[in-house]
């Protein structure tokens, strides 16, 4: 089955993170997506670790599906083969420093001479102006600057970094979700255009209701360890061999006193200072202590079953270990194998994508270096092999 | 002007976070989000705190722009003008718990004799099938089930939960991905289908380096602080006034030696316990005191000065406030005011979505219940007045 995206083609001008989490998503879809690696050396995640049988599992992931494109940019031949490749494909997606493909002469506007239908998403760490517009940034540059480590981490303790790239994975999502947006409305107009999107803003609007808090009230959010801001309970709590989250309903269903009685304190089910979400998040001081001495009492898997019981949304707190082996998890076939040709078979993480109609399947490794080149030339371009030899010769592929 | 998504309309039965999340983004994107609401009751977001001048500043911001109707799905005549507005919407997304739309009468099965056409996106905790499908779920207990609670936090200390909503952002992003993917795919087949979403699912493919790392070596991941799990330098340090967040690119252009100058330490430059950023990770626990005496004798905007001569990525470790206050995150017109009819004005979040073709802008509040009921009844199916009122009688909206 070839996915809900079959036929879209993209040109990724990708590295590290950021856009290849995003072209893994739309490759994964469906989405035929030819990776531009410079010759020799290629983007510079094959080199992170872990390396397991000589392959970065860290490029591998990232990149399985794609077809990898050896090109230099910063030749003549090497762009107008780049241009050539434009007129085939329907989006181009850059993650360099902004200015770079001005100064490669591959600006959209000299791409969209050779395709006014092509979709240019540019995405960055700060965007493509503002005064921070030139600097470098990595994903805990944008987490740092956007304020999500200064409200993650335990109660009054040091900034602490959420334990994913936050600024790479949610950049990509909304990456991926801008470019078939401009698909969409490319159905309409027949015309492309320029998409700009910045690690930084995703990082602001990714974490909305710790800003719209502090802009309409004026408190600063803080680090709150597992709890949430405004619905109590809903945390992790200690229990005598592990952790366990709970998080209650609230509203007009609280389901505040099923879980006094699941808990065997059903007389401070009435208590004011505990009337509901908000009151309980006010009086946590009081709260915290009955809470964390009751749940301490039993095991994690006791709790889950007692408080399942009385329909309160419950889980373990488990490790990527225990995670991997999870049921559910795996019922759901969210860990597959790929097969790289040389070095054999490796574990990764599917996409949570169902489709009923036009389900998408994950199925093939990350390239070697170059692998598709030839392929692509050919194919796409018809160069011939002399031709393409001509260029290999010259370092241009 | 109206962004990409301008013809686009969207038929929204989803609460709380995840769903509106999801839709606020298509609404921002220009699409026309109706969101139904239960009469006199509403989306039970409505009721989260903090309340501002009378309205919740978390329903608020969440879905600004949407129309507000009111249905009764109880009922066979509320059914009924659900199953009429299906004819004229593209998309449905719900994010009840698995089979509640079946109860209620309106599976895909049932809503698609009515439009073949529509793309149905049902959002979960933890899917539409698998062991888990049946329970309740909310944000902490997926990210807790997901394993990233393990993965955050002190080195060796108790788990902590990021301090945004990971589980609903991520999965409202991955459920609009979904769905206009799915858009796309029906330019070409004409056809609708449905799509599961699990909010456990997107937290793994979210993690995804955790899982390939674990998967492919066997080594557990934990908690690092701010530290990145195979790059370092790469997190925050305590300066003389707060906190700093740098971060090295490593590979063949590894900044290690402008770093170590730029600390004036030039003599750990080829110490090869610190070679490449995986060695350097590997020997962190030498590495560590060396950095954070060093990072200790500047304030972070001495560090920023110095280390951004260097090209070394950095910034402040900012609080909800500095970001608030950030001149690039400003430039870029991430915080916009909207006004509500009866409360007046409230700042909200911008999308980071900045198209040069179709921008999109965010320039309404949040409907008040039920306020475009009348409206979408008579002008999308065409009802009087009379008939209106009768089902207003009958509790129907």
């Amino acid at each position: 089955m070839a996915g809900p995206l079959d036929g879209i083609r993209i040109l990724d001008l990708t590295q590290v993170l950021f856009g290849p989490f995003a072209t893994m998503l739309l490759s994964d879809l469906g989405a035929e997506v030819i990776k531009i690696e410079r010759p020799e050396v290629g983007d510079i995640a094959r080199g992170n670790g872990p390396v397991v049988r000589g392959q970065s599992t860290y490029f591998l992931s990232l990149n399985r599906g794609k077809k990898s494109v050896t090109l230099n940019l910063a030749t003549e031949q090497g762009k107008n083969v780049l241009l050539k490749l434009v007129k085939n494909v329907d989006v181009l997606v850059e993650n360099f420093k902004p200015g770079t493909m001005e100064n490669l002469g591959l600006s959209y506007d000299k791409v969209r001479e050779h395709n006014p239908a092509i979709i240019y998403v540019a995405g960055s760490g700060f965007g493509q102006y503002g005064p921070y517009a030139g600097k470098p940034a990595f994903d805990v540059i944008v987490q740092a600057m956007g304020g999500i480590l200064s409200i993650t981490g335990e109660e009054g303790g040091p900034p602490v970094r959420p334990g994913v790239s936050y600024g790479d994975i949610t950049a990509g999502l909304f990456l991926c979700v801008a470019t078939l947006a401009a698909l969409q409305e490319r159905h309409k107009s027949g015309e492309g255009q320029f998409v700009d999107i910045s690690m930084l803003d995703c990082q602001v609007t990714a974490q909305e209701n710790a800003f719209v808090r502090y802009l309409n009230t004026g408190e600063i959010p803080h680090a709150l360890g597992t709890r949430h801001p405004v619905m109590t309970p809903f945390q992790a709590f200690q229990t005598k061999d592990g952790y366990i989250a709970v998080a209650l309903r609230g509203g007009i269903k609280d389901q505040w006193p099923l879980f006094c009685a699941a808990i065997d304190r059903v007389d401070i089910i009435d208590d004011p200072r505990f009337e509901d979400g908000w009151m309980r998040t006010q009086n946590y001081k009081v709260l915290e202590p009955i809470l964390t001495d009751v749940m301490k009492t039993r095991t994690t898997q006791e709790w889950v079953i007692e408080l399942e019981q009385a329909g309160i949304p419950c889980g373990p707190v488990n490790t990527i270990e225990q995670a991997a082996a999870d049921p559910q998890i795996n019922a759901r076939d969210m860990f597959i194998e790929v097969e790289h040709a040389e070095a054999g078979k490796f574990r990764v993480v599917n996409t949570p994508f169902k489709f009923s109609r036009t389900p998408n399947k994950v199925d093939k490794a990350a390239p070697d270096l170059g692998q598709h080149t030839r392929e692509v030339l050919s194919q796409l371009l018809g160069m011939t092999h002399q031709e393409i030899e001509k260029l290999k010769d010259a370092s241009v592929v």
